[in-house]
């Protein structure tokens, strides 16, 4: 087994603090990699203070990591040793059921093996994530990152990346469409990139009218202000695509009526409570509302190929370990442009 | 002028009473139609009693028209007197913008002219239903009516056939899939019977065990009762396609719970109040909840053509007009399977 530090926390009221466990020798298919870098993802937050249920502790949160390898087993073929490499949200999967084999594995329908605060294929053995020194996991499993980019920069692309990426790709987003984009924050903001790049005419749609010089600065087109009905009425049956990342409750029919006949909205956050969704808002232009979750290990590459290609990464702020609870109170204050990531050589030796 | 005996209601709380009218003149486009049967609707009612809002008084109701050519304007090409005719939910629209050039008038940009309840292109004129002697309506937002089938069981494909048929077209339902029918009434019997002609395996899901009977003879394959939460929890990640035909308030979860990924709740009823949505609920599995309003004038020609070929039509129980206040204190109580429709020349001369 293989000694390892990182930050966990013991129980939803508690703090993170330093914590040593151990990882597994890497097998014949196996990575062994050095975290450089591992993002803050709001779902960290949510997780280590059981506000979804079933939280896992003690728990060591994180699911945007990029690292080096260090060490690859007798049967690696995609990996040296000494190459970037990165790891998302999902570690493994059965690897047999529909979603597996179309490379969905993020809808395993047996057992989705998360990054943490999940267990492995056992479905015994916990699961620990990426504010960490290194990690173990399936050379099929981790993702491949170009030396192009800044590695800190990659990481939210793991989760906050992919998250929207997928939807945007899925629906075929593309020129000459018009996207508009409910919350700016860490997923918020990788959709406006990822949908100009992609060449849509992007709009961002927010309750605060001092993100209107960053939503423009991060390749918006176009700013409203949500909170304002003439503005919204404005933009009534405009859009093709609405990706909306908010968690908080909010009036969904308001932005429904702002997409064209056939319009799609597609949910990535999770309100705590139901939305609540008027018939006719759908019925009388054929609207569709959807969810997406992440994406699978396929598309994640293809997202992380794309982002080389096209020079997009995430806005962060890099903090040493230390400061990870502080963090954590600012992310849920909105206090970050747009995504935390942590220095993992901070963990020190 | 042309004069018109029918049935109308004065306002919100008055019965249907014998009416008398004039239709235009027709021009050189259009159509005379001598009235053999129309359905009753439940949106008849809802309009009838001001429920939506906006009603327009006297209104003659009625857009489930079927009846025989008795003259043609000069340059009327596709109809010949004597011929038989169908008229839907609306008998114009603006023809220029994006939509009606789409041959989806149903969701028409500028102004759709509703047979009823709405008014004409010149927005001040207004429009009366099928409960009456005769209709005057431009060929080109009139109906081919084969002579193979019973005109009276053709009349509710006009609203319930297309309605249904459109979603499920538009989905793409087909041999291999499994689709689910929530609510067995006018919509949903029509798309029990439809689903079940284009090769899909039908479930119905009722409250009501006493409908598993009908569903089967209808041409559903299986029947779950949908109060029961074990039956539901049986056929979770089950279905391809659910056509939601339910204008009560009712839970969606539970139904969107039973989509496999990447499966579609479409709703073509509309509940009064919002429904509540958990965002979970399609982020899980890539589910869509779509709605669909009726259907265009070539998708409807479409579906009365398919309907002829494969003899589907609707189940129905004859009215005299005399009998159109009792029919819907029997609608609204669900007191016919599965729609009314009433023979016209019971109004007389």
């Amino acid at each position: 087994m293989l000694p390892t530090r990182g930050y966990a926390t013991k129980g939803p009221t508690s703090v993170l603090e330093p914590f040593k466990f151990e990882r597994r020798e890497p097998g014949p298919h196996d990575v062994l990699i050095e975290i450089l870098y591992c993002g803050i993802c709001h779902s960290d937050i949510h997780q280590a203070r059981d506000e979804w249920g079933g939280s896992i502790f003690p728990m060591v949160p994180g699911h945007e990591i990029v690292g080096r390898v260090t060490r690859v087993g007798s049967q690696v073929k995609r990996f040296k040793v000494g190459e970037l490499a990165g790891v998302g949200c999902f570690v493994d999967s059965c690897r047999r059921c529909a979603s597996c084999k179309e490379g969905l594995e993020q809808y395993c329908e047996v057992h989705l093996v998360l990054t943490y605060n999940g267990t492995e294929r056992d479905k015994k053995t916990p699961t620990y994530g990426g504010y960490s020194s290194q990690i173990v996991v399936d050379e099929n499993y981790t993702l491949k990152i170009s030396p192009k980019l800044p590695p800190a920069n990659v990481a939210p692309l793991l989760c906050a990346g992919i998250t929207t990426y997928s939807p945007l790709r899925h629906f075929k987003v593309g020129p000459g469409q018009r996207v508009g984009v409910v919350g700016l924050g860490g997923l918020g903001h990788m959709a406006i990139k990822l949908a100009a790049a992609m060449g849509a005419e992007v709009t961002v749609l927010s309750t605060s009218k001092s993100k209107e010089q960053d939503a423009r600065r991060l390749g918006a087109h176009d700013f409203v202000l949500s909170k304002d009905p003439t503005s919204l009425e404005a933009h009534a049956n405009r859009f093709d695509f609405i990706l909306d990342a908010v968690s908080a409750p909010h009036d969904l029919n308001a932005y429904l009526r702002l997409l064209r006949r056939d319009g799609v909205l597609t949910l990535v956050g999770a309100p705590p409570k139901p939305l609540e969704v008027r018939a006719l808002s759908l019925i009388t232009k054929r609207r569709t509302l959807a969810g997406s979750n992440i994406g699978g290990i396929r598309e994640t590459q293809e997202m992380l190929d794309y982002c080389a290609e096209h020079n997009v990464t995430s806005d962060i702020e890099v903090i040493p370990i230390q400061q990870v609870n502080e963090a954590y109170e600012r992310t849920l204050k909105g206090d970050v442009r747009y995504r935390f990531v942590i220095d993992m050589k901070t963990l020190g030796v």
